[in-house]
C-alpha cells in the first residue's frame, strides 16, 4: 500500500498481516538499535486489529491548522521496557489526563518517534480510540530524550506532558523548559520502576505542519517491506541499500559502513537508559576494529579509517543473513551483523537540530559530519 | 491569646511580632529537630504581616462539612531547605494549580505537618490569599515521609498532589495508594534539587473533622510563649516540662529525657533524607552515653538503661541554657543540651496510626512504647 495512492486525507489505513510484520521490521530499522523488541509489537498490534476498526492516516499536509493533536510513546530504557509488556490502558488512561488537563478533546494523535515500538504505539492507540493518526514524528528514528524532537527545535512546548505507570498512577508535568522536562521526567520514569506510558507535546495543525518529520510512518511500512523482499536474497544488507537509494527513500543517502562479527558488547542500566559499545571485528581484514556507541539507541559508529556514521543520521545494525534490524539490548557475541546508514532530512540537520541530538549534545567529542561525507573521505 | 477566648471560626488571628518569635519557636518545637530554621520562618512571616492582612483561623469543630480545603508545605531534606529560601510564590502557584485542576476554588487551607517551617508556610499563604487557615495539622509534630499523615491512617488520598519548584515548573500526581506517592513524590523532589512547595491531601471539611490532629498551630503558639517566658530561668528545660504538664499540654505527658553534652554527631543526606544520629555525653556519670536517632526528625532516644523516647512521641532537643530547640542539622559536637520528650494524642498511638509512624515504620527493631511508660521503667 502506498500512502500517496491509497491513503488521502483521514482516509482508513488498512493494514494486512503481512503489512504489521513489515511495519513492526521498518520501525525496528528507524529504531537504530533502540525502541525495544519489534515481536512484541507485532503481537500487540495483530491482537488490536483482531478487535476491529480501522487507522484512519492523515498525511501533515492535510491536517487542518486549528487542530489539538498530542504525541504518545512509552518512555523508559529499553532493557526495561523488553521485560514489561507495554500497557496500553495505561497510555490511553494518558491520553484522557491530557484531555482533561487541557480542558478539550484532541483532533488526533501522533508518534513522538517513529523507531521502535513507539511507532506501533500510536496504531494501537488510533484503533483503540478512533482518533485520526497524523503521518509523522519528531525524529525520524529513535532517541532516547524527551527534547530530542524536532517539535522543540522547532520551538513547541513539552508540556504539559502526561506519565501513567503500570498501576494507572499518573503525574502530569508542566516546565517551561523543555531540557528541564526530560530531567524532570527521567526522574518520574525511574520512580516508576523504568518505564511508563506518556503524552507530551499538544501541538496544534499548524505546528505539527511546522515542525514535525513528514510521512515516517508510511516510511517505516515502505522499509519494512523492502525488508521482507530482500530477506532470502544473497546479501539483504546490500539489496536493502540499494532500495532505499532506488525508491524507498530516494531523497535520503543510504550506505553499507561495515561487515563483521559482534566480539564484544559492554553495557549498563544507568540513569534510566541503557549505555555501551559493541566491538565488531571486521570480515574483510580481522584485525579491523569497528565500535557502535549506544545511549538507548546506535550514536557513533567507528573503524580502522575514522568515523563512520553519527547522530543524527541513522546507524542500523542488520543480520548479516537475514537483514533484519537487531536491537541494541540483543547484541550478543559471535553475531555476523552489517552496519547501514541512512541519512535524516534537512531539517534534522540544522544547527538548531544539531544543537538537541547532534554529536556534542551526547557528549561526542565530534563535530557533525553528514554520512555522504564521511563515505566520500573514506571511499 | 487563646484560641478558645478570642479566636471563634474564621475570626482573625492577630500575630504580633512577639507571637510570630513564640509561633516560630514552637513550631520548632514541635518540628522535633526537623522542619529547617525556625529564622527564616519568623524573617517570612514578619514580611509577609508587613504587607497587610490578617489571619483567618478556623478551629476544626467549626469547618462546615461541605468546605474543599488542602494541606500545604515544602518537601525536602532540611539540610537542602536551609539553603534554599522557601519560595512562597511557588507555593501560590501550586494551590493555584490544585484548583485548576480540580476545577473548584479552595475554602481554606491547612497545615500538612506544624513542626518546622511547614508550620509557618501555611500562615504566610493565609495571609496572601485571605483563604480561612484551619487550626490543625495530620501529624501533630513533623515526620519525613508524605504518607505519614493521620489523613492517610483515617481513609483520605493525598493525590492529587501538586509540586512547584524554584523555577515555577510543576508536578501534578495522583496515585492510588498515599506509600506509592510518597515513592513517586521522592523521586520528583529530588528531580527537583531535592526541595519543593507543595499542596496535597484535598480534604473536605468532613475528612478534615474525621482525620486532623486538631488545635495545633495555636499549640504552637502557646509552646513558644512558654519557652519565651523561661528562657532566663535557671533551669528552662525543667520549667517547659512542668509548663506542658500543668498548663499549655494538660492532657499530655511531657518529661525530661536526658542532659548532656553533644560528642559526636553523624549525618548524610540520601534519597531526599538527613539521616544519622547524635551521641550525647550524660552529665550525671560522663561515661553515660546517649544516642538520638533522626530521619529528617528525631526518631529514637535511647542511654545506658534502655529506650528513652521513640516515634511517634516528640523528642526534642533544647539548648540548656535557652531551652530553644535545637535542628537536626545544626546540631554539633560541644553543645549543652537537654533532651525532652512530649506524648502525642490517642489518635496518633492506634495500631493504624504506628503501622505508618512508628518506630517499625522507620525500620527501627523497637516495638512501640508510650513515652509516660518507658519513664516510668526508667525510674
Amino acid at each position: 500500500m502506498n500512502r500517496g495512492d491509497e491513503v488521502g486525507p483521514g482516509r482508513p489505513w488498512v493494514l494486512d498481516a503481512e503489512d504489521i510484520r513489515a511495519f513492526a521490521l521498518g520501525a525496528s530499522f528507524l529504531g537504530c538499535g533502540g525502541g525495544g523488541d519489534p515481536y512484541i509489537d507485532r503481537l500487540l498490534l495483530e491482537s488490536e486489529l483482531k478487535k476491529g476498526g480501522t487507522i484512519r492516516l492523515v498525511a501533515v499536509e492535510d491536517v487542518p491548522d486549528e487542530w489539538q493533536a498530542a504525541s504518545v510513546g512509552a518512555a523508559g530504557a529499553p532493557t526495561v521496557l523488553l521485560e514489561r509488556f507495554p500497557n496500553i490502558d495505561a497510555a490511553e488512561i494518558a491520553l484522557r489526563k491530557l484531555e482533561a488537563h487541557l480542558g478539550r478533546k484532541l483532533d488526533a494523535i501522533l508518534a513522538g518517534e517513529s523507531g521502535g515500538i513507539n511507532a506501533t504505539l500510536p496504531l494501537i492507540l488510533a484503533l483503540r480510540t478512533g482518533l485520526p493518526l497524523i503521518d509523522c514524528d519528531g525524529m525520524g528514528r529513535a532517541f532516547p530524550e524527551l527534547h530530542m524532537v524536532t517539535f522543540h527545535i522547532y520551538g513547541h512546548s513539552a508540556s504539559p506532558l502526561v506519565f501513567v505507570d503500570d498501576h494507572g498512577d499518573s503525574v502530569i508535568i508542566e516546565c517551561a523548559d523543555n531540557r528541564r522536562i526530560e530531567q524532570l521526567g527521567r526522574q518520574v520514569v525511574i520512580g516508576m520502576h523504568g518505564g511508563t506510558q506518556g503524552t507530551l507535546y499538544p501541538l496544534s495543525g499548524a505546528a505539527i505542519k511546522h515542525s514535525a518529520v513528514r510521512d515516517t510512518l508510511t516510511l517505516a511500512l515502505e522499509i519494512g517491506k523492502l525488508i521482507t523482499r530482500v530477506r532470502n536474497d544473497d546479501n539483504p544488507a546490500a539489496r536493502i541499500v540499494e532500495g532505499l537509494n532506488a525508491e524507498v527513500a530516494p531523497d535520503r543517502h543510504a550506505a553499507e559502513l561495515c561487515a563483521g562479527k559482534i566480539i564484544d558488547v559492554r553495557r549498563e542500566t544507568t540513569g534510566g537508559f541503557a549505555r555501551g559499545y559493541a566491538i565488531i571485528a571486521g570480515d574483510k581484514a580481522p584485525e579491523d576494529r569497528f565500535y557502535v556507541h549506544f545511549q538507548n539507541e546506535h550514536l557513533l559508529a567507528t573503524g580502522p579509517r575514522g568515523v563512520l556514521a553519527m547522530v543524527p543520521d541513522l546507524i542500523v545494525m542488520l543480520d548479516r543473513e537475514t537483514g533484519v534490524p537487531i536491537t541494541a539490548e540483543t547484541m550478543r557475541y559471535g553475531q555476523r551483523i552489517k552496519l547501514v546508514g541512512l541519512s535524516v532530512p534537512p531539517m534534522m540537520r540544522t544547527p538548531e537540530a544539531l544543537a538537541v541530538f547532534g554529536p556534542r549534545a551526547f557528549s561526542l567529542e565530534h563535530d557533525y559530519l553528514p554520512l555522504e561525507e564521511l563515505r566520500e573521505g573514506a571511499s
